[in-house]
């Protein structure tokens, strides 16, 4: 195949004149090649190459010899249409013009990728005032012959010469008024042929030259048109937004019109392959006897089904047209075999004739996309590895959620982040305590707060899930709620707080407490009452695919995970063990969070001691039961990380609640939090800070983690403890607090009787420690990059003040990506790739990994992969997400 | 010279048996054998080498062989005592263990490097019930002779026989109260020798056997004691935090006695080859006579001065021993001569003969060690290259500011953190406003806060320096502090302000307003009441070493400025440009600061504009004063950088005061204050952040620096302005920002028909910006790293904050500095040598500086003379100690 070309053919015999790339000739045309070849009727036609579109564009005409060239095509096309309907090729009865037996040709773009409503496209070219009356004598449908003739100077008089569609608009809407009608079909013939003299004055006082009548210049008039439409505003911001190079340019094809309004032996439709919503392999589509393309979509007239058993009350196009319907099923098992894909199709009947006027890969749901996968290749259309290519990793993400009934109506109050996937609904509450409250009395709430802290967490796990006026992607609020698995709209700017009041308002609407509004935390939509919802699933297809994606990928999946409860379901998951269990988290437990903010409060070592007693019980206990959740996997857990005033209440009247309950003054509570106040908290006192200053936290944990371990193996449960130091900045601080777990290590041992393996380790999440890794790696025995705090410092860029301007620098292209979703590989990720070979360097067999967000961000796992790390660490929800997404990365090698 | 011999001597004729290697014979050891090769008369004796101290540490025994040495040794050295006395060698009068003439010994420690008190020394060794009849003899003094034995029984049984030196104490101060008299000499012949029988029951008794009587034993026994006192605790820990190294060793010094306390022809003294407090080139010291070396230093006897004129009533050596002054003068000459440097000496004059105890390099003042490298490359002694490594950068800092005068006596109340040097003193005050209230009625006052904020500029300008009971070496008290060249202590966590009562505690004295104060800021000491001071200088020897350095470096050195005040000033200490102007510093003037927060509150985009116009007129002034003060020399100005709730004011009445000032409803203001509350400020919408979310401040800055630069220009300043963008992170941010700058430039241009050369560049002070250097490279004609934030960044650790473990990570030796001072080369530093490469990489001629704090810190700036950096640019104060330790790192190359 050449590309010297200016023009192929499709609805030929000849594959040689046909031409299967799309970058010569565009999408669209490259579909009508494929069918041709696999001979599957569709009305014969031509391409003009992109390559022509780029001359025109450059000398701003038609290039030399194409007119001649086209009207050669026309020809072809002619004889072709006469061999395919069983007459003479050598005398065709239907020409382009012929006044008796017109053939009319449509126009329409097609470029290298689908721009879907972006250009131009002219139907019926060929129609004037004499041809008119050869298509009425055809069709034997006066009026449809007068539509389609009005139709046309619509179209070309809007497209190629310019004249404001509205003209035509108003002048049809004002012959309805006229005649007393309401629809454009209720016009008798004569009105509409006023209606076609109107329209040509129209034309020619507002373009300042009469519509084209002879069918030759309206052809070259319409190429021209597509060309230019290539560089019309729509077009060229279609562009911009979906990376589409300028200089690809567009095809145009010129094909042969059929009409599926030519009476009852008629038809058009469109139809899937398979089931585009839930990936059945069944066919599936909609059809209209004796109607136009427009009319299937446009909702006057109901469609009916193609397949029997689809409706009750609709006659199908399996029962109406029985020939018709089985030649259409075998086609698309043709075209499915040949691309290997799901197709989305458009057909017409015309007198009891099918034609294809369109075949394209079918645009699916996340449910339908695994399925349809899977079963490709149960089917051996395709393998393992091309199933797994098929799938975007993120919409795994969907089908591990609820999700909104897509058919269901919702109002939407406001959008926000999609900080953590699913879709929920309840009643509106602004406390935690009041989301609390009501869960135990069986009611489900939406926690509403301007943002969150760590205080809220008991609320948030009440609550059905999270709304927040401020925060980012990786907000409090919204680094939880994934953690939880629990729904989350963050930063949602619109709607306004007001606590006194117990109310938000967006703009003038106010939403007051109790109120029902439905989440949408895959969409960051806050809509209102609520809203069906489709229950999740993770087993059949989705099940299959994420196995098969570990048979290709070798980079480990973890999960951060903080409880017995998280522990199971990321496992359910297939997560292979924990890569980060925040200690902190349970020190918020009703049941403990007071016995924490007396140790922080005491006054003395001895009263320290005490409390951590009662501490390390508690925690033993939550050691337990995850060592036993993840019998057989390793388990890594953090010391203690946040500053302490973390801890402490921060209102006046819970300050006095906390001053009565454990009996002491409110102003020595005060002076305390005040002593503890932090203008930069991120950049406190806080992680390996915490182990220096206070080492009786750190040996507590380090102590409630080793008696778990031995207890969990005494117990039969295959313990794998990785002991993990925060917030490190240089050696000496963890070759300090590594000394000091050895010694409680020691010391448990010989009081229990019984050693255990385990290993001490370090987040990395710090520039400084990236920089300093091969020092650092001398007392590591594992990495793992925390990529959240090392975003934050590398770009010095505060997670919790960043909705200011973050979306801003998204919005303009500052930055391409907020890179607390997605990984920035230029910055945070180098100094990740640094810390990677400077650790490695000092010691060869370390283990790395990360814990961050990012570890459940595919485009983030593939960098990860490439930098060799040993495995990522997720949300449980995003295991099946970085499997898949880890299989992909490995395939890309 | 061999370092086989594990025996070397001083005082002797034959060189070749000496050894000058400190590495082989300690400092001590080499410092006697200098003088014996420069036939200075010396107490003869010997030195055991530090490798027989080191074999003697691994084996636990005295090396085979070295005791008959040690006998041959002694021998020999009676031998060259009598030679030196005029005796016969080959039988010498005096002899060790002697009884009618005991020649007795000293032993003493002596490593390489000077480690003064750490280890032990026995005297007056030799002595026994038989001997001290001898000394008595010889002498004619039995209490000199018993008191000497008494002496002698205390240090070997401490020393050596390890009993407790209370023990000896005790008993001593019971004979005394038995005697009824104060002091020991005043004790009598019978009530000593009682002494001496209970001191040797206390030996016998503790030790468990008796104190040797065989001087040999006595001999062995305390150079044992010496080599054990390299690994007493002292010893151990003085080394840690001196980073000597353990396996140095020390070598021992055997030598003979002599005593200044024989009469009215014997005398006692330490003398300086020059003066160390003034660095005069005039022979300086005290002595006494009759008395022994420890009473010139024990403030029982006042001693004399050595030379004629430095005292009206006391007799001076010049005058009381003229034929030794000269003698002694002589010998100061040809040490200096020798050491090319000021020398500190002992000596001891026994009947009518000289002996030097003592040379070594003398300890001095920064003013002296100024005057004395500047003297001697005057005289030829030294040269230029040597003069500047005689001088450590920062001591020039203390001539620069005044001082507190050494004489005076002080009270210190606390200290807290040397911030930033200079003595002042003031009455206290707790509020910015009393501070400039005060001012204007001309008094003196000392600001104290518990921290300070960009508020309290306008007070810390008007009151002599600033105390805080918070934050660190780079708090903002300490930054401006020093950039004003005022004295500030930091961190004074002693101290307790409560700002109701207007006081402050340290303990449980109060100190109210109004009393008087004085601070150190080189020492960070916070002393009561007024204390004399010392005015500073950069006049005569100071300003000649700069100047020598300046021939010598290659580092530029510019300086951070943000007033036309500042910059005069670093013009004078030799600045060669501004690299850092603080536009914001500008804002919190008490004229415009009510301006710059009504542009902040302004609800409409005009209302915006119209306060811009003004605060336009005012920008331009300053810069226009900056430019005059800085004439030919560039200057580079930040634009704006901090938060803009950072402008408004925090306290409710403050809020209540400016609503009424600009006629607003204080709400709004609560209102906008809250929106613009930040978490992590430091991390926030800053820098160039604010230029992209409110691009017409930034506009307004630079059309106030170009329409300055070109009036200036105008009049006949030469002008040569550098926009600098703060807190870049990606390339895009910048070209937006500098799109934006060429944009205003080319108006300014146009409006005033007149255009200018400007350089447009960029702070480096984020990880990712030194990450992606190459990227941002493209954009920018300069660099200039602002390491203050790079440090917070790199560390995660926010200056504000660190004060509440940071000490302790310095103390603990987990950071060897705070890098807020000395900048961390390993991680921080790494981070500006890849900035500098990347950067240099995609542009070579690219301007590098850097303008952090740490530009005027001597080991900060050889690392970035080192790296390749333009310049350094430090507060004013600063710029001659950067001159010289630029100069001393060129040399080092």
């Amino acid at each position: 195949m050449s590309s010297n070309r200016s023009i192929y053919f499709f609805g030929a015999d000849d594959p040689t004149l046909t031409s299967l790339d799309r970058n010569v000739v565009g999408g669209k045309g490259a579909g009508m090649a494929h069918m041709s070849r696999l001979k599957i009727p569709v009305p014969p036609g031509f391409t003009i190459t992109t390559e022509m579109c780029l001359a025109y564009q450059r000398s701003g005409r038609l290039p030399d010899g194409l007119e001649e060239e086209v009207y050669r095509a026309v020809a072809k096309v002619e004889a072709m249409m006469a061999e395919q309907t069983g007459g003479d090729p050598e005398h065709p009865t239907f020409r382009f013009g012929d006044p008796s037996h017109p053939l009319l040709l449509s126009v329409r773009s097609g470029a290298r990728a689908s721009m879907p409503g972006m250009m131009d496209t002219v139907l019926n070219l060929g129609l004037n005032d004499t041809t008119i009356e050869g298509l009425m004598a055809i069709s034997g449908d006066r009026r449809f012959a007068l539509d389609s003739y009005r139709r046309f100077i619509q179209m070309y008089g809007d497209v190629v010469m310019g004249v404001a569609h509205d003209l035509f608009e108003h002048a049809l809407s004002a012959a309805r008024k006229d005649a007393g009608v309401k629809l454009d079909n209720q016009l008798t013939d004569e009105q509409l042929q006023r209606v076609i003299r109107e329209y040509k004055e129209i034309v020619a006082r507002h373009a300042g030259r009469p519509l084209p009548s002879d069918p030759r210049e309206q052809l070259l008039g319409a190429i021209r048109a597509v060309f230019d439409s290539w560089n019309n505003q729509r077009a060229i911001t279609y562009r911009r937004l979906n990376n589409i190079p300028d200089n690809w340019g567009t095809a145009v094809n010129v094909q042969v019109m059929v009409f599926g309004n030519m009476g009852d032996d008629s038809a058009t439709g469109v139809a899937f392959t398979r089931n585009p919503a839930t990936g059945e392999r069944k066919f599936y589509g909609e059809f209209l006897i004796n109607a136009q393309g427009e009319d299937v979509v446009a909702g006057i007239r109901t469609p009916h089904p193609i397949s029997k058993g689809a409706s009750q009350t609709l006659v199908s196009l399996e029962e109406a047209m029985p020939a018709i319907y089985q030649e259409l099923l075998q086609i698309s098992e043709v075209l499915e075999q040949h691309f290997t894909d799901m197709q989305d199709i458009e057909f017409t009947v015309q007198k009891g004739k099918l034609w294809m006027l369109q075949t394209r890969t079918g645009k699916r749901t996340a449910e339908a996309a695994v399925r349809i996968a899977v079963e490709m290749v149960d089917q051996g259309l395709i393998d393992i590895k091309e199933a797994l290519h098929r799938v975007k990793p993120d919409q795994l993400d969907q089908l591990l959620h609820p999700r909104l009934d897509p058919k269901a109506s919702k109002e939407v109050l406001a959008v926000g982040l999609p900080a953590s996937p699913g879709a929920v609904s309840g009643a509106v509450v602004f406390t935690p305590e009041d989301a609390e409250r009501l869960a135990e009395l069986g009611q489900r709430t939406i926690l509403v707060r301007i943002e969150t802290s760590p205080e809220d967490i008991q609320g948030m796990a009440s609550s059905e899930g999270t709304l927040t006026a401020r925060g980012g992607m990786t907000s409090h609020a919204a680094v939880v709620s994934r953690g939880m698995g629990k729904p989350c709209v963050a930063g949602c700017g619109a709607i306004e707080v007001d606590y006194d009041q117990e109310l938000f308002k967006v703009k003038d609407r106010i939403i007051r407490k109790g109120e029902v509004i439905t989440l949408d935390g895959a969409a960051g939509e806050v809509i209102l009452g609520d809203v069906p919802r489709l229950p999740p699933s993770f087993e059949g297809p989705v099940k299959q695919l994420v196995q098969w994606a570990d048979e290709v990928r070798t980079l480990g999946i973890r999960t951060n995970a903080d409880t017995p409860h998280d522990a199971a379901v990321a496992r359910g998951f297939g997560a292979e063990g924990i890569g980060l269990c925040r200690t902190e988290h349970m020190f918020f437990a009703a049941d403990r969070i007071d016995q924490v903010r007396q140790m922080i409060l005491s006054d003395t070592a001895e009263d320290r001691r005490e409390i951590l007693k009662n501490l390390l019980v508690m925690q033993q206990q939550d050691f337990e039961g995850i060592f036993a959740a993840m019998d057989g996997y390793p388990v890594t857990i953090r010391l203690l990380d946040p500053p302490l005033h973390e801890f402490l209440p921060r209102e006046d009247e819970e300050q006095e609640e906390l001053a009565e309950r454990i009996g002491r003054e409110v102003g020595e509570i005060r002076t305390k939090i005040e002593a503890l106040h932090e203008f930069n908290p991120m950049l406190g006192h806080r992680g390996v800070r915490l182990g220096v200053t206070f080492p009786d936290v750190y040996q507590m944990q380090v102590r409630a983690i080793l008696q778990a371990a031995i207890q969990s193996k005494r117990a039969g449960v295959v313990v794998l403890p990785e002991i993990m130091v925060p917030l490190v900045a240089t050696r000496t601080e963890l070759e300090l607090v590594k000394t000091a777990i050895l010694q409680v290590a020691q010391e448990v041992f010989q009081e229990m009787g019984e050693r255990l393996d385990f290993l001490v380790g370090t987040m990395i999440e710090l520039p400084r420690a990236c920089i300093v890794a091969d020092q650092i790696a001398q007392e590591a025995q594992f990495f793992s990059f925390g990529t959240n705090d090392l975003t934050q410092t590398a770009f010095g860029l505060s997670r919790d003040d960043a909705g200011k301007f973050l979306p801003i620098y998204v919005k303009e292209g500052i930055l391409p990506k907020d890179p607390f979703v997605a990984l920035d590989q230029d910055g945070v990720g180098e100094l990740v790739r640094i810390g990677v070979n400077k650790g490695r360097g000092a010691k060869p067999n370390l283990k790395v990994g990360i814990c961050g967000e990012h570890g459940g961000e595919p485009s983030s796992i593939a960098f990860f992969h490439r930098i060799g790390l040993n495995y990522v660490s997720c949300s449980p929800y995003r295991v099946p997400v970085a499997r898949l997404a880890a299989a992909q990365a490995a395939l890309e090698d």
